[in-house]
């Protein structure tokens, strides 16, 4: 009724919807476009650190380093217009990752050195996530997302658990080995802990006395139980979630009082009495 | 009947259920010598890139090889005569690998180095998987497969993380590292990010700085949560498999076709129609 | 009644309360406050072995070093006077860290060198734990306790034959690769295959010849399944858990004090006698 | 009432139930007695192949040697005379481990170098889940075996998928990589791809061209993933065997036909029935 009133207003809503919103074809296409670039701009600033490749391939990074800093830059600005209180979007997480990976090469002119803010584009990356959403990913993606937010309060105790572990053994650690194993401070002793406890086991330091070895092979086995912690609480917390999702409803048979029966059953299993009263009573 | 009139065709039928089926002795004979000479000829192959072993062992080596590539150029032949539209065999994934594992040795007449597709050879062992498929370990291969194929959407999602993680955490540390620790590249630091994020640890890239080291430790940390995901669900799904499997029947109804009942069900649970008869059926 | 009585008892107490129980708003307050300081010792501990550093942060660490003793002392000897029955905390695992954890820099005066047993306040972090008690974290942390202690046999079993793996596998590694590959006792070989076993992999020591690397290929597989039994025990343990806590509930039975009921049970399983008024009171 | 016939079968029947059975204090005294022998033995064993100890810790290495040797001697000797037919014992596991472990000293008068054969000892810790039957460990043990057997043909299909994968990987690794990173051979880029595969990762052979490292960060995300498979399967299998050991019986109630009781429930907790009558049938 009031949309001719204020056309400009409408002409901003769908733009709004475009850029902000997935969930129409052509949001979803800017979306999926606007990946591509982010892909895109993220695969040239990795190549770009490459070094020893030829001449030429430099040159035209910088070519295509200015059309996606442009590119962006106009999404940057149709973002800022095309939101009712621009504020919003400027200060929150999205819009301060897309400030600073776009800044860069503007910057480049006064600053010399400030290019290096350019590695902020693969923070743009996580806008994949976004896009994620609004597939069939989305149920997927909650289901995980609040088996892990369910867990959190486990998933602390027991990172904490592991820091104050790997505190205490890096100290263990630090005053048997010394110097000449590489362990020169009490925080490299922590890092180290912190390697073989999560069985990364890079080699650059590693134990050489017999005490130390042995004290290793205790916090090696201790790892490799404590990894069946986080993997059975989630595992768990995982499992409850998709058997409660499953398909089984609390209806009880008014006839026998059979009380498992499929979600979208109608008829008890038991006795092929209805469920129909059942079914309305639970919906009322 | 119609049998005595295409002879011809008969024996290629019979030839056809020996080669490409498994489920006659005949054709699981026939696998299974295949396969012993698949993996005979994948030993061979390894053996030769091994140095340092006596002259005459690579001499009978190259007999072998003669021996194992006549037999499989008889098969390939074997294979496209006994069946009816030959292009189907050819052109399938199994026949690309057959050929070019048969074909190599024929080629080194011509183009020098060309033994080297021989390699193609390890390939073949894939069809061990089909020689399973007839024994009793379908049902657990089936159920397998088929709590990856339920995983796959979150397994999508968790291996996308995993990448887009990598991605910034890898130039994060290129940035922190530099060329002296080995972070040549961001691509470098994005490898270094994948071996220590999966707990490989291999050493030859490790940080150096205080600052490198503890992003390092958090990276190790989140490898270390990050793992109990994709176990998590995997778990999960298997686990439901196995419930479903044991709650639920293959029955269908007579009345309404509907196929899940649970395994003690007597009537259908959608229409109300006795399961009797099915059941009687299914006990005979 | 009779507090007015003895008011210095009841001024025990009371400092008896807030530093020995986490409960009140004045003991988590102490608690806090304690851990702080705890966790800043930790820091300058490890900070004093960082070597390198500008000279004027030793000579802070130095005062820093001071002033936590010195709270600390204040702290040990509160602790002592406040409770009934001093001996009871002198020496129990706390109290005799907490002793450790002060003394070393006043025995410094006598004896050089005996500053090294400052890293014993690494072990007073674990107080943290109590604190933890008290939160919203007691539940879920009781819950994985329960879960790891009904685990314990199952773990203790699984860690025996780990360990018999590690001395058969690494007296099989000493006599294959000897000491040119770093193998220079049988201590080390099974050094090295808990290193391998856990799958850490440091590589400072590796297998150099085919046999040994052949028998390495087996311990690591091996490893790889081993890792899924613990894995899988605190899964199903934790899962089994979680669905008791949901199924069973805490009444306990008028007739014969039987506790362990099916949420939905009416009459104790035990005796036959009703439930009715356990229920009642339940939901009252 | 034939026992004072045969005095000497009585004597050996004794004998036998001390040294071969674990079930009477007697028996387990000696088990637990022959455990720490075989620990002892295995530590000296350990301890003589430690280069750099002071002299006389080998002089009394040898003596221990001796009496352990002696003391084994007299074990192996009674176990032949204790037991009705010697040849059951002498060719069983245990019979061949006990001839190997107690015979090299004795050898080493005749043969030089035959003293190796004493880390045959190592394996007489196999022993130790004898003892361990007896204790309350035998129900975790069962059912962990009883969990993995059930998980063989699964397990089965994942070693082999490994195995085949490995070759594919660790031929493609040695085409692309070559002798320069350390893949001087097809076997040994097997090996590789396992230590990688299974996250060890020593890194003493690891990619060092783009190329190889694509295809390693592939194989490493993986072996990441395939982890997931071994634990899900057998944390579901363990879970579905605690579950059905679980508490619960088959019974049905004669009053309310409800199924679901406690193992030890002797009345219906839905209608307070007594069981009595079905639990009878159940035993007989």
């Amino acid at each position: 009724m009031n949309k001719n009133k204020h056309t400009d207003i409408t002409w901003r809503e769908k733009l709004h919807d475009i850029i902000y919103e997935a969930e129409t074809p052509a949001g979803k296409a800017f979306d999926v476009v606007l990946l591509v670039f982010i892909f895109l701009s993220v695969i040239f600033v990795m190549l770009e650190s490459v070094p020893g490749l030829e001449p030429w391939v430099y040159e035209y990074l910088i070519y295509a380093e200015w059309i996606i800093t442009i590119l962006f830059t106009i999404e940057y600005i149709l973002r800022i217009i095309s939101i009712r209180r621009p504020s919003r979007y400027i200060f929150s997480f999205y819009g301060i990752i897309d400030f600073l990976s776009t800044i860069p090469l503007y910057l480049s002119f006064f600053i010399t050195g400030s290019s290096a803010l350019i590695t902020f584009r693969a923070l743009r990356l996580l806008r994949v996530f976004r896009v994620l959403k609004i597939s069939r990913y989305m149920g997927e993606g909650n289901r995980l997302l609040g088996a892990l937010r369910n867990s959190r309060a486990k998933i602390f105790v027991f990172l904490f658990a592991v820091v104050v572990l790997s505190i205490i053994a890096g100290t263990l650690m630090y005053m048997i080995e010394g110097e000449k194993a590489g362990f020169t401070s009490i925080p490299v002793g922590v890092y180290w802990t912190i390697v073989t406890l999560t069985t990364v086991g890079f080699g650059d330091i590693h134990p050489i006395t017999s005490m130390g070895r042995f004290l290793a092979s205790l916090i090696m086995i201790l790892g490799y139980g404590i990894i069946a912690v986080p993997t059975g609480i989630v595992s768990a917390e995982y499992s409850a979630r998709s058997r409660n999702d499953q398909s089984f409803n609390s209806l009880s048979c008014y006839n026998c009082n059979e009380k498992t029966h499929l979600d979208r059953a109608k008829y008890c299993h038991r006795c092929g009495y209805s469920l129909r009263n059942e079914i309305r009573k639970k919906n009322e």
